[in-house]
Formats: C-alpha cells, sequence, structure tokens
C-alpha cells in the first residue's frame, strides 16, 4: 500500500481534489496562498487554513508565546502574497489533557499579540484532546479580503517576467521561524502599486516554491545564485532549500523600474532580482526545500 | 502547574478568551455554534471550526469515508443551529507520513459526499505531518452564511419557554456518531416558520449542552425526563449523557402550537417538548455529558 511519504505533499492535493466539490471556476485551481471568493462585493474573500505540529514546526520547548505568533502569523504572510489583509480568525487547539494551562495561556498571549499587530480578531475556536504522547496539534484558519482587481495569484508570471524577493533568504531554523515578521504592507504596496504578475510567500523554501509559481504561470525559470540575498552566515543551498522565510517571492515585467519606488518606500527592507521565468520547457530544475512527508 | 484535565474546555475558554482582541460588539460573548460577522448586507457571515483526532473522536479502524462524513457534518450541523447555511469548506489534515494513501483518499471521498449532499464546496486545505505514533487530527472550518434577522443565539430564551429536541437521543456511540445526518433544512425552518428563541446542536450531551444554552440565556431550566426522546434500547441517562447526537435543542415561547406544522412538514422527524426554561437561580442542575479534557 502507498503511503504519504512515498507520494509527497503536491501528489497527494493532486488526487484529493478530485474526490471533493470544489467550486472552482472554469481555469481556477486550487494550489494558491488562499482560496478566493468573489461574493459580488467590491472585495474579493480570502481562506485559509494552516495549522504548526509539536516537534514538526516546533519543539515542545519553544516559548509558547513565540509558537503562538508564528502559528498566527504564517496566515498574514499568505494573505499578504495574494495582495490582501487578514481579518477573523479560528484557531483549533489538538492538546493532550496533561498539557499545562500556562503553556496555552502564552500560545494565546502570542497569538492575541499578532493579530492586534496586524489589525485582526479571533472570531472562533475550538479546543480538542489528543490521547497521551500524541503531538499537540495548533490548526488556525482565517477569512481576509482583497480590493477587486489587486489580488495576485502564483499564476499570473510571463516568460521574460523578472523574479523578485524581498528580504534575505536561509537559516530560518536559527530563530526567525518562530520570530518572523509578515510582510503585509509590503505585499499590499506590491499588488497595488508595482505592477506584479504573480507573487507567493517562501514558506517551503524557493527550490520549492520557485518551481510551484512557475507551474502554476505555465513557464520555466532560471536563477541568478549569485544575486540570492543571504542571511549572515547562509550558503546559497541554505537560501534556497531551508525553508519558512516567509518573504514574499514575485514577478514583475521586464524593466519597470518599481524598484526605485519601492526602495524609497520601504528603505529598511530590500529586495532582490534574483531571477527570470522562461518559457515552459526552457530555463533549469531545482531540487529540495521542505516536503511535509519527506522522510 | 494546573492542566486541562484540571480545569476542562469551559473554563479553558474563558481564560484564553481574555488574551486575545476578539472584535465582539457590546453584549456579545464567544461560545456560539458559529461565530457571526456582521459586513453589512442582506446576509450575516457565519464562522465555525472543529476537529475530529484519532483515537478520541473516532478509532484508527474506523471506515474512512465515515469519518470524512462526520468531519464535515459536524459543521452542517453548527450552521444548522445558528438559522443558517454551510457554504465553503476547508480541511487541515495533520498526518504521520506512514498513513496510508487508501485511507485519505477514502476520507476526502467521504468529506466530498456531504459537501455534496448539502451544497457546499471545499474551498482549500493543507496537509502537515505529525510525529509516527502521534494520533491524526483532521480539522475542518467553514464559512456560512444566515438571512438577517433569522440568525439564532444560544442567547435568545426567556424563562417560560419550552424546551424542545428534534430526533432521538443517545447511543450514538453504537455507531450514529459517524453517519448521523445534520439537521440543515430543519434548522432553517424552525429559524424562518417556529418563533424559536434559542438554538444550538448537541454535540457534548444535552447535560452538557442544556447548560450552556440556559447560562448564555440568562435562565435556569427543568427537564420533563419522561419526555426525553431515547433511541432503542438507551436509558435517560445515556439520553441526557452520551453526546454526539447533533439533534437541534432549541426554545420557543409557551403555547405557539408550532409543532402541528412542524409534524406536517417534517413527517419523518420528530419532535419533543423536553423541559422549560426557568428564572435563573430556579430549575435544577444536571451533572454528566462530554467534557473535552474529562478524565
Amino acid at each position: 500500500m502507498k503511503t504519504l511519504r512515498d507520494i509527497g505533499e503536491d501528489e497527494l492535493i493532486r488526487r484529493v481534489v478530485r474526490l471533493v466539490p470544489t467550486g472552482l471556476g472554469a481555469g481556477e485551481a486550487p494550489g494558491d496562498d488562499c482560496a478566493v471568493v468573489d461574493s459580488g462585493g467590491d472585495r474579493l474573500l480570502l481562506l485559509k487554513t494552516d495549522a504548526l505540529v509539536e516537534g514538526v514546526h516546533y519543539e515542545k520547548s519553544a516559548d509558547p508565546e513565540a509558537v503562538g505568533w508564528k502559528a498566527v502569523a504564517r496566515l498574514f504572510s499568505d494573505f499578504a502574497a495574494m495582495g490582501g489583509e487578514g481579518e477573523r480568525f479560528m484557531v483549533t487547539l489538538a492538546l493532550p489533557g496533561s498539557m499545562e494551562l500556562a503553556w496555552v495561556e502564552g500560545l494565546y498571549a502570542g497569538m492575541g499579540k499578532c493579530l492586534r499587530e496586524f489589525g485582526a480578531t479571533l472570531a472562533g475556536g475550538e479546543t480538542c484532546r489528543v490521547p497521551e504522547g500524541s503531538a499537540a496539534v495548533v490548526s488556525v484558519s482565517a477569512t481576509g479580503s482583497v480590493k477587486r482587481g489587486q489580488v495576485v495569484l502564483r499564476s499570473g508570471g510571463k516568460a521574460g517576467d523578472e523574479i523578485w524577493v524581498t528580504g534575505k533568504l536561509g537559516g530560518s531554523l536559527a530563530g526567525r521561524h518562530l520570530s518572523f515578521s509578515p510582510r503585509v504592507k509590503e505585499g499590499l504596496w506590491l499588488a497595488g502599486h508595482a505592477g506584479v504578475t504573480a507573487m507567493m510567500d517562501l514558506s517551503d523554501g524557493l527550490a520549492k516554491d520557485l518551481p510551484r509559481l512557475a507551474e502554476a504561470s505555465g513557464c520555466g525559470f532560471e536563477i541568478l545564485r549569485d544575486a540570492l540575498p543571504l542571511n549572515p552566515g547562509c550558503t546559497v543551498d541554505q537560501a534556497l532549500g531551508d525553508g519558512e522565510d516567509f518573504e514574499l517571492l514575485f514577478t514583475v515585467p521586464a524593466g519597470t523600474g518599481f524598484d526605485a519606488a519601492w526602495n524609497a518606500g520601504f528603505p529598511e527592507l530590500g529586495i532582490s532580482r534574483v531571477g527570470v521565468l522562461t518559457a515552459t520547457g526552457e530555463g533549469e530544475k531545482l531540487r529540495g526545500g521542505w516536503d511535509h512527508f519527506g522522510a
């Protein structure tokens, strides 16, 4: 019998999505940072769900406030990658009965801090018990919205578009994966002012995420390895493969010079041109990055 | 140090909700079957999250299609209890890498069946790995909506209102907890036609859920034990305490005679008057029902 480890996350999604009604319109596909729902108003509804698992996404010894921050910040990062904003969050905790109350209160304090920082609220939640010895699971889902006409998908890139990233990459496990700042105002600005054609956030590493963006856009890609913005002490391989950078990966038509306006508006956060989209079948292949069911 | 088992689910929620911004208006409180969001249209947005844990809510040997049905049907039951309907669902799976693909495909097939039956879609999802030996967690969240003016909260009951339930109670563990039919059209009808003052679904058992409804309404209650509708082979204690009935518990002003119209509209599903709301501090106490962190 095949297991999840045998097939990996992307193949799993391809298989199971056929088994459920998705309500997708012609040409739409699942797999963007958020689901987009058009209910006819001047804003589109965004939906996202995500989870942190003890022993996988954080260590049991980690500061619960940092875990709470991360659990919520990951979703703000996804909304930003669509050019939108998170609004109402829901939290489901699956915890053993022996879990200390103080840990859960710390978790909520961290979630509260992040929700306040980015102007959203907790609308609901559920707590349930896992058997003793099982990993705790912190599952967060949220609604958000994006101005009609300003939504940015992964699928809008064209051959010849420049590939850019915000900030620096690699080495997140040293601590940044628990304390990162989601690029909320940056994503809004990019969607509104930079002529961005495709965007996503870097959660599984450039080596895993760029091929996803390129495939969704029907393109190949070439990376400028020398141009990758490395966090201090990191190698190119780490920048490609470590994951959990939570920076924005986006494409713009060649030669717009949008970066001058960016540098004026966001002097403290660098951006780097790291490659180019090519015609499909051309360009290079990348290996590595984080697979959720990898061995 | 206090643990979750020491304080139980309701006390946990009271403590942590103070730590996060909730965006609740004056007089609103968390803890209804769904969160209600008023964005100004002619329908109110409903939000809900829930989860099933292997070894707690279903056995590892259970039919995965039935587990998938249950995971989604529970939320339809919550939307029905508000007088609303579920619309867009998201699923987060936390599974060990050794999980068989066939099990996950069965799970999705069951979710798909329930989504089709009640006219909703899957808008997104996330899969992540738990360490080997940890329980699988199936976390489902969803948006729904309810006609403005037709939303039913737990808090609208008045002393003197009659307490009713749909269907029969008790014995869900014999199998019904995996195959129940959420009372979707029944909840819609009750909210629209019966003058219902408060409503919730019976997930943790009448002994746990009725005190919640009464407290939210600022009332006490008295139960008519002889009138409890028992599933075949069940005792009154089972009807009070087993939980996972997923029937609707609701209150109506005394003497409206709405049940004649109900019986004409829903000849196959009985309803029973099982008690009365009293002034707060009067009435009786109930013990039992399902606590998620109970020993």
